[in-house]
Order: structure tokens, then sequence, then C-alpha cells
């Protein structure tokens, strides 16, 4: 496996739960099977939208070996490693690392407020840790710091960083970053989090997307992922408007947090899809109903998502 | 003139100042000429870009009179009518109708807090005290608030607004404000004010831009625009990495203000493209020297910019 | 007058309104009659209680012309010079003095992003165009900036400042604020703009209060700071748990800005009270009504306001 | 032990490393003898102060044993129960548990943006899983949200919250929580944790503090609580001018993260002091050096804290 396998559509996959709470680890390998079934790159477990925030690390330990189990080569396996600080994240790489999964995904540090240079030593640590590549996750809406575009290609020259998933809502810094990366002779392979706007980022230059909407609707991810391969970027708008049509179910549910929202949309149109048993969320998170489950399972069926 | 007739580039207009801090008119008029030369669709005077925050009363006048004087019809003058609340931004309206202005642009009020219904009512009462078209511009960076892309619809299919600048940064609701428009009947005229995103913005369906570094070279925005018009993505984003590359002279001058560097930069451009006379900035904002201006001077001159 | 005469409590003033909208002048004579009878120590008119922000140049020069009328050098008249800029801040200062204040007061830079050292420059300026003592005016909530304590008492040296009004919230800064200025000699006079806190301010060092909800009872505030001054600690506590207790009029309103919620029950306390017509606020902000303003008068009646 | 057993001064213990960065278990040993022999009513081990962001799950193990084996009932023992969600809280929880803590103290969630609905659930979860008092610690710098009043005062009267540390910087919410605390009846026992403003706090009517700064000057803090549970304010003032001069070792480092500034600081000055070894931080954390040192020690001198 090397670095140029990371492309493409890579969903971070959410984790069903089931009536009592306790991980699903049968309505995962569906949601998983059927990823993989609609041609998904890679697969991303343990990411934010996994719920990964809300999984102790024996959670954590059964989805990662649920994950390697069921891609069984497949495709490739990246790995959320969340934690606040380095010593902590690097107890996560260990997991990780039994579990078998191809590739890690980090955060910058958070609650410990960080300096710049603390966020570089931070990477290398965890760098320095483990022979699997490294993204680095820049989420500054969750850890309250934005990575800097230079700070990461530098780190991407050194073979520190393979990688990084770009959810910071920053258009502008997102085309200097990949601007800087080319330049640099593209060492990272760089991913939009952003599941509306992936026409634009693969104009851009982008390497994939991470689409937590992709667990809903991966097969019109992964065409319209090929069709800006290809070059159709007529098709490529008519995909991001279909797409962006249906990311409107996270915006079903009003006076409920972001998580409860767009996680619990997310399981609702699968639990309505037949992929997974319930829209159970992680404590305290409650699940959607009433409603806003009627506008969303409407969204879903108005938007003919493949089966 | 018609709510069509918005659309394409529309520079944010600097405002030269000759070594005394004094409006300069007669740099003025060739950087305005050198726009309508390249094809620039639109002015936007007493923007951001334009200083609109340093200048007096009186200054605002003298630039709107030129502002129209010298556009003489060919293009149509947008003028920004910057202050807080609607009592205020109204008295600006009246400056704006007497210089002859095609068109008004306003910011959610600022200082004073308002709610979401206030800021709708903000836009309700300016548009009902003119005539003119009216333009939200939205600008969280500087206001402290977001424009709700609901509401701006809303106020597009009322006949309040003609159209909305976005500088928000935030391209997720970019997409939704277009869509959300589009399903409409497109009521609203669209522009993105973020330089180098503009291919994703047109992409999404954008009817223009409004990019400050317009100012600097207009004829590849003008170029740019009419590739994707015609369809020609793979020449858009050839243009806008060109444009991204230069626009990387906002970002060479250190431990100064945002307004010091870019807007400098886009001073210490002109004036060494000889448009302008100086790079002087309005009080209390430095002009950049030393290295900073080296280095702009150099991205510029690697750039190619048309004279 | 020198600066020395700056001290106790200094209430900013409320604008009445009439039905119609337009300034009260008859409302506001005896609002500020009322305050001088109460014992206050100067008055702090156009501040962001007194609505500067939503008055237009000719409604603020009523208000400060009937403030030097009114006040009739009973007590000195400090006057808010609100607005974004330097040139535009000292055209609010022309006003200022062609009343006749005796002081002014001004918020650092907004809208324009400025640098500190912008920042520091913008108070240079304000201060070289003036005769009348400058003060400054902290308040981060609305202007986005907080006033480095270092450079205020090193203007305070320098005699370009003379006070501080500090809304910042920031009570650790507060703190080493009142230090570095007693260690510098005490060149400034620094006010808390908070209600609830004025005891630890006092015992702190502050030389006084300006207090929004000082237009409702002044009389409570001028006895805490008379107890302060008598080393009557136990007195102060007790007044400033019955201020507190009063205090809660601001948090009835549900749903709207802060200014209709704080402005707005400061107005129906004092209209309840009989001192003004109406709770009538400037647009776009609505007045307060229903349950709110019943919750507002329970309250004030249960404090047993002075009338 | 009883609720009405936490007052007064529980600093928040750090965590002394050794030069290989190890926990230095006979530092810590030290440190905690100093702080009980100064008359402290409390230890809260495992907090910011105590670099538990840092630390691992054994590492943590090492410092509950520790504290509690040292502590040998003379004082009550808080620890903080440091993790992003309920599910992993409780984890920690059980390790607080076996080492045989008082009482426990953990955050609102962080990383994973809760309503204020999961907010409060993330206590009651908490508190449902142990017989421990549980503590609220309010620290929005770091987990990015407020936590009401009134949602404490509920849970306090509800037996679910024995107490608050409010780090907040938010000293009107302070006021209005002790306000509603008492109005309650006092079930909650409520802390500052801002080293500088005690007086003010206990002047309010505060329980108590955890000052970070008490690690470093344990008895001038006994003493200013002991001075203002006489009643003797102008004692209590004098004490702390005095505590706020020394504070100002946690600014003397520049270009660092506030970690490193300021728990640096508290490190090398009880280096300095002979209390511990070294000023070493956790990784990524550097130690402060060079004129920084200088600087704090002077300070330390020059403000004779008792060894």
């Amino acid at each position: 496996m090397t670095t140029t396998d990371f492309r493409g559509v890579i969903p971070p996959v959410l984790t069903p739960l089931d009536e009592s709470g306790a991980f699903d680890e049968a309505a995962f390998e569906r949601l998983v099977d059927r990823l993989i079934t609609a041609g998904v790159h890679g697969l991303f477990v343990l990411g934010s939208s996994g719920e990964v925030a809300f999984l102790s690390d024996d959670e954590r330990t059964r989805v990662l070996e649920a994950s390697v189990r069921i891609a069984a080569g497949r495709v490739p396996v990246l790995a959320g490693v969340n934690d606040m600080t380095p010593v902590r994240v690097i107890d996560q790489v260990r997991l990780a690392e039994q579990a078998g999964v191809d590739a890690i995904v980090a955060t910058a540090p958070y609650y410990s407020r960080p300096s710049a240079g603390e966020i570089e030593s931070h990477f290398r640590l965890i760098a320095a840790s483990t022979a699997l590549p490294v993204f680095a996750y820049d989420v500054p809406v969750r850890v309250h710091n934005k990575l800097d575009h230079t700070m990461l290609v530098r780190l991407g020259v050194e073979g520190v960083l393979a990688g990084v998933k770009d959810s910071s809502g920053d258009d502008v810094a997102f085309r200097r970053l990949v601007m800087a990366n080319r330049a640099a002779g593209s060492p990272l392979a760089i991913f939009t989090g952003h599941e509306i706007v992936v026409d634009g980022a693969l104009l851009a230059g982008a390497d994939g997307v991470v689409p937590g909407l992709g667990n809903v609707d991966p097969a019109r991810y992964v065409e319209l992922y090929e069709a800006a391969s290809a070059g159709d970027w007529v098709r490529v708008r008519v995909l991001q408007d279909e797409i962006a049509d249906l990311f409107e179910i996270v915006f079903q549910a009003n006076g409920v947090s972001g998580e409860a929202a767009g996680l619990g949309a997310f399981k609702t149109a699968l639990a309505h899809l037949g992929v997974i048993g319930t829209n159970r969320m992680s404590q305290p998170v409650p699940p959607l109903e009433g409603e806003a489950v009627d506008r969303i399972t409407a969204i879903v069926d108005r938007s003919q998502v493949a089966v």
C-alpha cells in the first residue's frame, strides 16, 4: 500500500447501534458491504461521523476489528485515532495497529490549547510512533484550531503526513493547500470533508472526498468522482446539485445539537432505506423522531437514492 | 436597468490616496478606466476594499460623484452604503442617490448585536427608503453575523433585495443559497467575494464575482468569467490557478492588520504597475514597505499581469 | 475640570423616544434630573445604552445639546463619539465639542479589523484632535477587540487618555489594569461597566461605575459607592445583592436581541416608574411587550426602587 | 464526608515530571505535603493545571493513587475525570473510585458540540454512575460551552451536583450563579478558578477558590480566605494585590501556548523554590527557559513567597 492508493470517495463510516445502544455489527456489515459494492475507494472508520467521541475504547476496538474483517482487503481502511494529546492519541494508534488498519487519521490537539509549534510536534510524535500512514484531520469547529497549510505541506514533504482530510469550511485555505501541495510535488493526498462542494474541490485539484452523506448515497458520489476524473464538469454539476438537494436532510431537525441533526439524519435515512435497524444515537444524543423523521424520509424518497 | 444587468466581474474599486492622504481622483480615474477597458461588467465603489470604513461622509461623496462621472454609463455603478443601523444607512443612501449610482450595497447591522428578525427588518427599512436595487453584503468577519440564506431568498422573492455579495467564507452556505435562489426562480443575482474560489462558485451557479484582486488583474477575471460562460472548465481552472498564485500578494506582510496586508498589497501592486501613484492607506493603517513590497512586486511580475 | 473629577457613579443615560420614535426631550429631562437628584457623579450620554448606534447625526446632536443644557454644570457630561475609524470619530468629536460636553468616550475601531498598533494610533489621532479629556471604552462584545491594559496605561501616562470604561467582561484583565495603573501613578480614571460586580471592582480599586441599570435605580448605586468609600464592605455587599436582584429584569425577554432585552428592560422599568413615557426602542429593535413586561415590572416593584 | 466539607482553598495540584518526562512521585509528595502544611482545605488532582489532558490512563492512575496515599485523610481529594463524552468520562470515574478519592470533577462534553440538553444529560449520566459527589467544572475556553447557571442550580437541588468550579471568566454569570444557588438553599459549593479575583468572589458569596497559583503560594491564599471569613476586607484586598503581583509570572513567556506560559510558570517557580526538581512539561509542551525563567524567578523572589 502506498500513499497514491488514497484517492476517490472514502466515506466516514457511521457506527450503527442497536436498540440497547450497543454497536450493531450486523448492521455495520450491511452498511460497509453496500459502500464497497457502490464502488467507494476506501473506508474511514471512527471519524466524527462514526461517533468516535462517544465510544469507549472497548467499543472502538470492536469497530476497528469489524472494519478490517469486513473490508477484507477490498478497499483500504483508515481509522480515526481520536484523543486530545499525543500520548493519548498514541494509545489509540496501538488499538488501530492491533486491528490491522491501513492508515490512521488524527486531529490537532484539543482541550489543551496548543500553539502552532505544539500542533506540529503533535503530528511528529504520532507519526514517529507508527509505521502506518498518518492523515491530518483539519476540523476547527471541533478542535478550535485551523491547521496551517504550509505546516501540512512541510510535513508531507518530510514524510510525516500522507494526507489531509479538510473539514475546515475554509475554501480559500483549501485552495491554497492544494496549490502549495502541487508546487511541492504532491506529497499529500488531499480530501475535502464537505459534502456539497465536492465539484469545486475536485476542479481545484483535490484527490477525493470524505462525505458523511456518502453513507446514504455512495453511488452518486462515486459517479461524481468518475465524471470529474473524465473531465465531464457538466455532469459533475448535475450530480452535485442532486447530492446537495439530498444533503438538506441534515437541516430538518430544529433545536437539537449538530450531531443529533446531522448524524441523526444519516442514520434516519439509512434506517428508512433498510440498511441499518434503527436511528439510535450514542448517549447523550437523542435520536430524531416525529416530523423531522418524516421530512428526512421524504427527501430521501424524492432523491431516488440507489439501494 | 434591471436586476439581470448585474452579473459578471464587478470589482470592489479601491480608493487611491495621494501622499497627503487625500482622495486622488486622477489615480481613481486611471484605475476605473483600466477596469472598464479590461471588460469588467460593473463597479462596486465604497466597499470594504474601497476603504469605506475609513472615509468621512465628504470623502465618500467625492468618490461617489467621481465614480458616476467616470463610468459615464459604460457599466453600472454599485455603491456601498456602509453604516451600523438603518437610520444611519439611509443617510448614506441619500448620498448615493444624489450622486446617481445604479444600485446600493448594505451589510447587516453591526456594533448593535441584532437578532435575525432585526437583520431582516434592517434590509426592509433600507429598501423602503429608496427606488434603487439593494444588494445584501454578507461579511460575517466584519459584522459578526452570517446572513441566513432562506431570509435572503425570501427578500429576493418579495422584491426587497436584488442580489447578494457573499464574502462569508462559508462555501456550504453559498451552495445552499444558490440552490434555494434557483428553486425560487432566481430573483437574486448572487456574487462571490472570494478571489480564488470563483471557479467553484461559477460551477455551482453564481452570477458573478466581486474580487478585490480584480483591481490588479481585471483581464484575467474577465477571461475566466467568459470561459465559464462558454463551459470551458479546463480553461477556467488554469486561469483560477494563475489568479490564486497572484493572490499570494495579500499574504506577504507579517504582523500587520488584514487591511494593511490585503488592501495594502493591492495598492502596492497597482503602484508598481503605474496605475496609481502610491500605496498609501487611510489612517491609522500604515502603508506596506520594505521586503513585503519587494515580495509583492516580484509576484506581480512573475504573474505577467496585463497592463 | 480635571481628570480627578471623574469618579463615582456615571450612568450611561438612556435616550427616551416618543410614540413616533423621535427623541423625547421632556422625558430625557425628567430622567437626567432624577439621576442628578439621586446624587450621581456624572452623565455618560450617547453610549451603547443611549442607543447611539441607532441615532442619526442630527439626533445625536439634539441629545448632546439637551444633555449640556439640563446638566447645567451640576455634574460633568461625558459623550460617546461613536464611529468606526478615526476620521469618522473625529467628525463626532466636533459635534460633542460644539455642544459643550466635558469629556468624550471612544471605542476601538470596528468593522475595519485593526491591529494592536492601529488601535493605539486610533486613540492618539482622536486625542490629538481635541482638548477634551478622552476615555477609552473597552467593549469587545461589540467591537471584537479587547484593549490591552499596558497600552491603556501607556496612553494614560502620556496624557492621551484620561480614563477607561471597562465593559470587557474580563475581570482578570480588569484587575491587571487597575494594578498597572496604580503602579504608574494612577493617570487613568477606571470605571467598570458591569452592573452586578461593582463591589469587587471597587474593592480592587476602581474609581467608579457606569451602570446601565443606574438609569433605573441611581440611588442604590450612589449608596453603594459611598459605602465602599467609607470601607463598609458588608453594606456594599447587601446593596450589590439588591442591585443584582433588580438586574434580573434584563433576562426576562426571550428570543430577542440583547438590545431589545436589556435596554428594553431599562426603558420598560422607567416607563413603569413614570420617568419616561414609553418603552419604545429605535428601529429595527422592537419594544418589549406582554409577559416580559409583566415580569419586569414585578421585579421593579419587589425591589422597592426609590422614585 | 458531606458537601459542606468542600470549601476554602483547594489548589488544582500540578503533576511534576522528572527529566525523562515521567511522573515524579517524590516531587509530587513534597508538593502535596507543602500544600497541606500551609493549610489548604482540599486537593484537586488531575485538573487542567495537573496536565490531565496530557496524561495516559496509566499515568492518571498513578497520580490518583499517590494523591490518596499522601493526603491520607488529612484533606479531601477531588479528582478530575476528564474525557469528551459520558461513556468515556465514566471509564475515568472507575479509575478515580478505585483509587479512593472523595469527589470527582467533570467538564461539559467537548469535541462533540453538545446542545444544552445534552450537557445536562451528560452530568446526569455521570452522577448516576457513581456514589461520589460530582462537581461541574465550567471552563468554556477549553470546552467551548458555558454552563448555564439555572441548569447548575437545578442539578444541585436534585442532588446530581455537589458543586461547581467556575473558570468561565464571566463574573456577571458567576454572581448570578451564587445568588441563584443561595435562593435555592445553597445546594452547591461554588468555587472560583480565577486567581486574582478571589476577593470579589468571596465578597459575593463564593465558598472557596481553586487557584493554580495556589501551588506556588498556598499560605497567602489560606490567609486571604481566613481574612474574608473574618470580614477583614481591607486585609483581603492587600493579600489579593500581593497575589495578583505574583500572578504576573504567567505572563512572562512570549510566543508560546497558554499551557507553556501558565503551567510552565508555576513549575518554574516551584523548581526555583526547591519544591519540585524541574520545570519539565508534558509533550508536546516545551519547558520555559532563558529570560522568561529569569523574570519569573525575580517575581517570585520579590513576592517573598513562604517556603
